[in-house]
This record gives structure tokens, C-alpha cells and sequence, in this order.
């Protein structure tokens, strides 16, 4: 598998706006706009910095996987994603490697895209997406 | 303050030579040498991607602070950082924000560069690194 860039850093927090604020106040890192993402009970927004983005999510469902992080861990960083060629050649690659898979299709992400989850057990505790552009 | 990038994303872990082995036989990401830094009670390692670093951290010491991290939540996502043109100056204007500080004053740390660290509490749960070339 070839990853091509980390494509985003995600963050978990229960209200985009005040958050969007301070990342924009503190570090002077401006963002786009907040996009409902209603199949996966979330709403996004990315910080832009000249390397990579920065995504925040919110909850917008009780039975968001994001609310149920939330919940457990609190507020806080939640996932990387990885851009690659192909997610379900690389989806399949995993799988052959043993990796635990938390989808094992690739489904419809944010901005369109994409995307698959790597479940944390097989990669250190930590959750990885994988993303084609 | 301006961020230049996004210099790294860390990842707390137990055994650094199990994860890098990880990221090597799962995904195709190369490593760097690790490196002890006894003044942070740990050790390091960096993953290298196109745009960003990975640091890996493992523990070294009962009284690391990542050794606190892992007895409370385990392996995961530990911080990211910022790469500022000067970190005194920035930590000098977070402060003037409001902002609460780990480091009231720049340190030093892997690689022997000038870093310091912001507290979650006013970011979002989110620690934030400031480093220095």
C-alpha cells in the first residue's frame, strides 16, 4: 500500500463554533465552512494549515460513534486519515495482512469521498481512515 | 502568531519497536532511528510521511508524563505540533490570549529543538506542541 499524504488530523468536540474560534484566535488558523454530515450523525469543518488539515467533528446524533468517543474520552483528537490510490485495494491488502477492519467496504465520508476505518486494536490504539481523493 | 506547519503528530505507545513494525508491514511507512531523551523520561521514533512526521513516544520513566497518559487512557494520539518562527514570542502571546501554559517558558526537547506545550483545558482537549526549528 502506498500512502500518499496525511490528509487530515481529527478532533472530537462538542460545539464546532467555539472551537473553530479558538484555533482561529490563538493560532490564527483560518477554516472553511461547517458541513452537515447527516449519514454519519456529524457535523465538520476543516482548519486549513500549510501542510495539512485539520478536521473537527460534533455529534449531531446520540448514536454518532463520535458522541459514544465523546462520552468515554471526552473532547479530543480522534483520528488520522491517510490518502491513498485506491481504499479498497488497500482495504483488501489490510485484511490479507490480518489488520482488523472496522469497515471492510469502503463507504461515503465526508466531502464525498471515499473512506474506510482501520480499527485502533491493530494499529497501536489509534483510528485510522483511509481516504481517496 | 503564525503557524509554519504542522511538524508532527504524536502517538503514546508502550513499545515503540512493536509499532513502528506496525506502520512499516501495514501501510509502507519508513522509520528513523530511535532516540532516548532521559531529560523527558522517554524515547522517540519518527515515521516519516510526504507532508508530516509521526513521533512515536514510549515511556521510560514511571514519573514521564506519557507514562501518566497511558495508565489513564492508554495507547492512542497524544499531541500534535505547531512549528512556530520563535517559541518564547508565541508562548508570550497565548498568554496575552488567555490561554493556559504547560511551559511558561520554551524547553528543550527531541532533537534538541526549542519547544513548550499549551494546555488541553484551552484547546479543546487537544495538547499542542510549540516547536522551533
Amino acid at each position: 500500500m502506498k500512502i500518499k499524504r496525511v490528509s487530515h488530523i481529527s478532533i472530537a468536540v462538542k460545539r464546532l463554533e467555539s472551537h473553530l474560534e479558538i484555533f482561529e484566535r490563538l493560532f490564527g488558523l483560518p477554516h472553511g465552512e461547517i458541513t452537515d454530515v447527516p449519514s454519519q450523525g456529524v457535523r465538520v469543518a476543516f482548519i486549513d494549515t500549510p501542510n495539512i488539515r485539520i478536521e473537527l467533528i460534533e455529534p449531531t446524533s446520540e448514536t454518532a460513534t463520535v458522541q459514544k468517543f465523546l462520552a468515554k474520552r471526552g473532547e479530543g483528537l480522534h483520528h488520522i486519515s491517510f490518502e491513498v490510490e485506491d481504499v479498497a485495494e488497500s482495504l483488501a491488502m489490510l485484511s490479507e495482512s490480518g489488520a482488523g477492519l472496522i469497515d471492510h467496504e469502503a463507504r461515503t465520508g465526508a466531502e464525498g469521498k471515499r473512506v474506510a476505518f482501520v480499527h485502533p486494536m491493530s494499529t497501536g490504539g489509534v483510528l485510522i481512515e483511509l481516504e481517496e481523493e
